[in-house]
């Protein structure tokens, strides 16, 4: 099981504001995307699990902003695993641009399922 | 039953791009708040209405962009009802910021059911 | 001068993603509002701000959820001050749906110029 | 001088909406990444052109919705220059989920100055 990833991509104008940056609130959707990818390295699908009736819910996220990302800029964006529990998931995430680093994340995710009440992690999440 | 119906609302940041005006793409969300609150006016309610297994969906959009709109623009968004058929919706929509016309657009609509399959428009819409 | 402020509003339908809640990059653009009204209500005007070539940025940010917002939603951000110093405005919000405390967050603010650098934080941010 | 490209993408989670389905306005941002490496695959550089305070603009849009797009689904965006002349130019574009065509659309740009003046399309775009 692979527990940690990185995906590439390309900075997309309506992403950036009149600054001409990122906006900060767009930054969580590049993590969403890295969290994805590597669930499905890992021979998951989030759409599968989400018609089982599991969701992932964020529950607690920070962002430290280093230094701005600009329209058409190639991002890398890392995940890694952090803790794993039965209640809870935390990863880390970094975007660089070359060698710049430009942010620090951890996002914390519970699952729920159709009612929307909390479940347990399932066993294949906790290796 | 109203067929005419107004919203304001004030542009907000991370809806303008770097050129510093109000991205292209998201003058839709604007219409679709003036569709909801022409709905809701009326005594309908989106959200119920999706809870019972019926959804408008959009099958044709066009708008001509006159002037741009910018941040903190206060922005008056007019809908209408042009056509209503047994198969389809079409409404007129203008955004003036003052008594500059920024945009005028027309959106038809269809209605699915949980599947996605079409399905006619019930007998409230059609007045 | 006013340090906290309030805004309500309601949950638009592309703000919300296929769970039917909203999505935890949107609360940034929430909070970003309260933000923007509590500095107009002191006499600033962020637009004005910005074309003087001073811009806030934001250096931090982290986010509680602990229920969850749906679609059409009426919510209410609240602000307060919660330090300023000669380089950073930090403030703390909440977003309650009627007595529901939905998230909390703390976004921390630096400025820069138009070339990016960092610059102190006007005195009359300083009260 | 290449006149048509296509660019390949996945949905991300938040593009969708609580219907499940790609929200119709963006589209519009499919369309516009497309749009970028064309312009790319030529030679040209947007956030070069925009430094040098020469912008394009939409002035005109339509889109015809047959099919919707899911989360996590891989589209196909194809761009084609339709019409060049000295004030504007006019791209069609479509999307396709495999052998699936999900929408058809034109766009119609026009550029502007710094000052938000109309301006003449440049030589190099008239082939």
């Amino acid at each position: 099981m692979k527990l940690e990833h990185e995906v590439e991509l390309r900075v997309r104008y309506p992403e950036c504001d009149p600054m001409g940056i990122v906006h900060h609130s767009r930054y969580f959707i590049y993590f969403e995307i890295a969290r994805t990818e590597l669930y499905r390295l890992n021979g998951g699908d989030y759409r599968q699990m989400e018609e089982s009736g599991r969701f992932f819910v964020v529950v607690n996220a920070d962002c430290k902003y280093m230094k701005p990302a600009r329209y058409d800029d190639i991002l890398r964006i890392t995940i890694k695993v952090e803790k794993v529990t039965r209640a809870k998931i935390v990863h880390e995430y970094k975007i660089h641009r070359g060698d710049d680093l430009l942010a620090v994340a951890h996002i914390t995710l519970a699952m729920i399922n159709r009612e929307g009440k909390i479940i347990l992690i399932p066993e294949e999440f906790q290796k």
